[in-house]
């Protein structure tokens, strides 16, 4: 009964075939082995646009590459003050970027609030020479509240974007499940709402430790090998990055899983949300459920087995987060232990 | 016949094997599994040492890493001028440190001259408001030409580290290769010789991708865990690099596959060092051969198949690197080829 | 009336008498000039303790320098939001420090609020390797607002940075108008209450453009000479910034242009404040007068000649700085064209 | 007889004046003030082209935020060994491009050897991702030799840069000086023969404290603001950098005084050079000259009173720098004292 990440689970099993299967033989290092040279096709096909496609090993190293691609270091970053990049990456947006500034701001449900955002980028930083100069915003898809942005959030965001001469990151870490919520074509969600650069995530996903930073604009990713190599995450043994990549995609292994994952948390939020003394308190879109328990009842659910993060200790507030791999037998059992620590 | 890097092959089987071992049921997360928990009681006994540990995925990361604990943006690190951290990892050592400068030094046989060393560290810098401090020496072991640094040679730049303050890094991507061809404990290669961190290679020695980074003064250590997320190198599933490593140590197989290499760096040096008309230009001390030989042969030999690097068009070098999956059939080829297009 | 800035003045005859004094003979360069070998001593004398004093030319130069000695690029600053390091100083904190964070806190009168500090300092970021280090705090002396920090204040903001193993650092851009208006010993403002480096503002006061930043614990200053000269702020000519700043502490100069200033401010504070449809919205303990207006009023005033900055517009408030060498005819025609505008 | 450096004099009674003159009034901070608002036209003038002027206050500021706009962390910067930005600025070009490297050229007379260039430009690091990107030239006029480089030799490293999309940098510190020399317009020394942006010196030729950044391409200059106010490098009074520059342009002084402290040099070459056992060994071609000595002969000289820098202790070797000021009584007695000392 292990809920507290997605990251607790192991890799897929079609992702360790892959892996096995590429180890054979010799093949060129550092992405020119057959494996990484497809990507740029895969990814294109599956986002119905021309893409560039880079895989790196960790989702900070996704979102701060990409980051430093639209971003100076005298520049601002805005993005929701839980956002990974603000809470969770001790300082690798600021670092990638040579210093520019996470401009947080607040918003309901995890996501940014558009009026504040607004607000934010009607201080006359633009051009004045003692402030950051506005050049991106980041939006976590999901989010870190287990939503989803819409196709018309996302562009009402991108509207923004294209007013202040900005680009749109898309931290999407959790992005196969906000597309598998949404049940939306992967491009009506990114270039199309006006989406620049996507960190497409698979690790939390699935795979044993792979992401891909997908550019939507060729030009934006001039820099991007100078910038990897420079930051030491260019793989010489790349093949086997790139070959969980394709495995994900293959047969739309990576909706599956999501699917899965976003399934269980269905069934947790129906089963937790219905016991007395326990509330699901922001919308269940992708696989994370938010519940509100008596501090008592945690505990007692921790003493029965089950594993999950206390999200606020002053809220009384606890995340669940559905791997890949979790079963319906996962989530039953879950639940009765919570209904028992109820009683 | 693919014989440009050791970085061509794939993993070992025994890497593979503990991969999928390891792929197993949930566990704690970013470096609290139970792999992950072992590397430093087991990296403590092969060196004899208590050591602090921590597995990156690339050697590039496991360098800079470790120089960012002992450099200041404001610092001076001196290396051979034909070092990896000089020729190939596209500024990434002045990006980790804030901006410290290499300072370049001759040498022959791809070691640093310690008079040339000598001659540098006199100019007064130390104590100067206006050139980079001193702070730290980087070794390569084995050279990127190949040879060694006898525990001696090793012990002689130590010195001049403790007299001027400095620290001492070895860059030990083929560090099995260097303690394989020398036959010595790793303790006495390292901290009894004087050197403070080591980056220990595994990726070209077998593993998928796994460095581990081993501080010999624990001290030095203090700040890597934020250094690392900071630069977006820890790992959400990290089981897997930890496991990697465990796997290398398990019964000597990182010694083991190292000699392999070694050998047949030996036959390549052998054979192709009796062809009329090729010279072996460098002791051949680890896994990699440097052979002049006459443009049109080199050409010769790729036309049967071979595959190696131009190590310089000037000068007719070509370099030959085993792997640890290599095979006498495959350096008799080699060989073979080599005489047929010397004819 | 141009109140837009202290910065809107020149230099104080005294500053500039002992410029052309300095600009005599031949004299050591790049610090060692008799002028700067006065600087320990002189700050030593009036904060009455052991300092090592660095002359710099700009206040972001003191504070990101200052802050670069105390906190790394993965620590965390801690600060009000409105902090001049926050809002004005186009990334150079980050720049400076290769990355750290400024958390930035609110409170009432451009005082940090020590309960939103503790909250801060309660997210168990010390230790974790997915936070940046809690490793300063900054406060601004005088603050954004015009006003000062008790010495109390200041004591109760030190005891949370000895508890967290944080160091405390003072913007003291006004900090002449701060012990003016607090009229306190500079001791007791700083060190003893737990200051560890501040930078000591004179530009403002009446320099032509000269900071010292000073520090009550040598050992921190230990690398302030290598990144001073990296961030490119060591003057050749050093006499010149150090001559200011001893001219600044003859016969208390710094603190007879500062009560000077304050004395202008608190003229306006009243005249203005008893104008019907006008109220001083923080307390005015230093050089500064933010108002509340119409902005018809406002406009009305800029039509007679007045020069203020508009601190919002969302809130018709206007700030009005009085420099050095305002005068009371200048208080008195502000006051009176005020009063015709509000009419 | 203080020859040490250029550095050891004040500033020229005329740039006194017109710093006295500036210090009149309120205006606008921030370089919205009268004198900072006429530097580009001044320098436009003074180029015949149309340029984009930046006041800074050091020399190394100068340069190192000019190489910040052309050439970025992953970059390459080609220069001479003996470069300031080398052996004097403590990794400040490392800082503030966010890590290129500076790539050090051998070179007889201080100047880059073509040949040496084209060799490092043949190494084929463009496009691969494995090396820095070459970005620029950084050349020194005069040198760090008190050479210069002729309008040819200028032309032909141009000519490398336009042929490797590198831009094209020069350290101007004693740019006066080599104008002087050479007796050529500015233009034909710079943007006409390929210059991309010049640091000008002015604090070496006699201001207290200031360089002007010129761009002649103003695109270059499009994040220069921002860099700039990040460097913490905006002076609020800036009034009084930019008056120093106006004075140094105002009716030639700035040529005036570069031909004096030239024509000082040359009485000290011819001096110095006619006496048996001193050796002058670059061409003295601006405003210093390198004599080998009898190192007791030195010694005596110091003896009496003469001050200057050894430059090599090995090679026997001193150097005498003619600030602006210096008057052939100081020039004859330095000989004299030589004269007296060679005996």
């Amino acid at each position: 009964m292990d809920f507290r990440s997605d990251n607790v689970a192991g890799a897929a099993p079609e992702i360790m075939a892959a892996l096995m299967e590429a180890n054979k033989g010799d093949v060129s290092s550092y992405g020119a082995d057959p494996w990484s040279l497809k990507l740029d096709a895969a990814f294109s096909a599956l986002f119905e646009h021309e893409c560039k496609v880079f895989p790196v090993a960790t989702g900070t190293a996704a979102n701060v590459l990409s980051l430093s691609c639209i971003a100076p270091g005298y520049g601002a970053i805005y993005c929701h003050q839980d956002a990974h990049i603000v809470t969770d990456e001790c300082n690798a947006p600021e670092f990638f970027t040579g210093g520019a500034k996470l401009v947080t701001l607040p918003g309901e449900n995890g996501k940014i609030d558009v009026a504040a955002l607004d607000a934010a980028l009607s201080l006359g930083w633009a051009g004045s020479q003692h402030n950051p100069q506005p050049s991106a915003v980041s939006i976590t898809q999901a989010t870190e509240a287990g939503t989803v942005y819409s196709v018309d959030e996302v562009a009402a965001i991108a509207e923004r974007c294209k007013r202040h001469n900005m680009k749109l990151h898309m931290d999407g870490a959790r992005f196969a499940n906000a597309v598998a919520g949404l049940n939306v074509a992967p491009a009506d969600l990114t270039w199309r709402a006006g989406v620049d650069v996507l960190s497409f995530g698979a690790t939390k996903n699935g795979a044993m430790g792979v992401e891909a930073v997908v550019f939507f604009k060729p030009e934006l990713a001039e820099s991007f090998l100078y910038r990897r190599k420079r930051g030491a995450h260019l793989f010489s043994k790349a093949r086997f990055l790139s070959v969980q990549l394709l495995a994900m995609l293959d047969n739309g292994l990576w909706l599956r899983l999501a699917r899965e994952a976003n399934a269980r948390a269905r069934e947790l939020a129906d089963g937790l949300g219905n016991l007395p003394g326990a509330k699901v308190i922001w919308p269940v879109q992708a696989n994370e459920v938010f519940v509100q328990l008596p501090a008592a009842a945690a505990d007692a659910m921790r003493k029965r087995g089950a594993l999950f993060h206390t999200w606020s200790e002053a809220d009384s507030l606890y995340r669940f987060v559905c791997a890949f791999d979790k079963t319906r037998d996962d989530t039953a059992a879950l639940v009765q232990a919570a209904s028992a620590a109820l009683k």
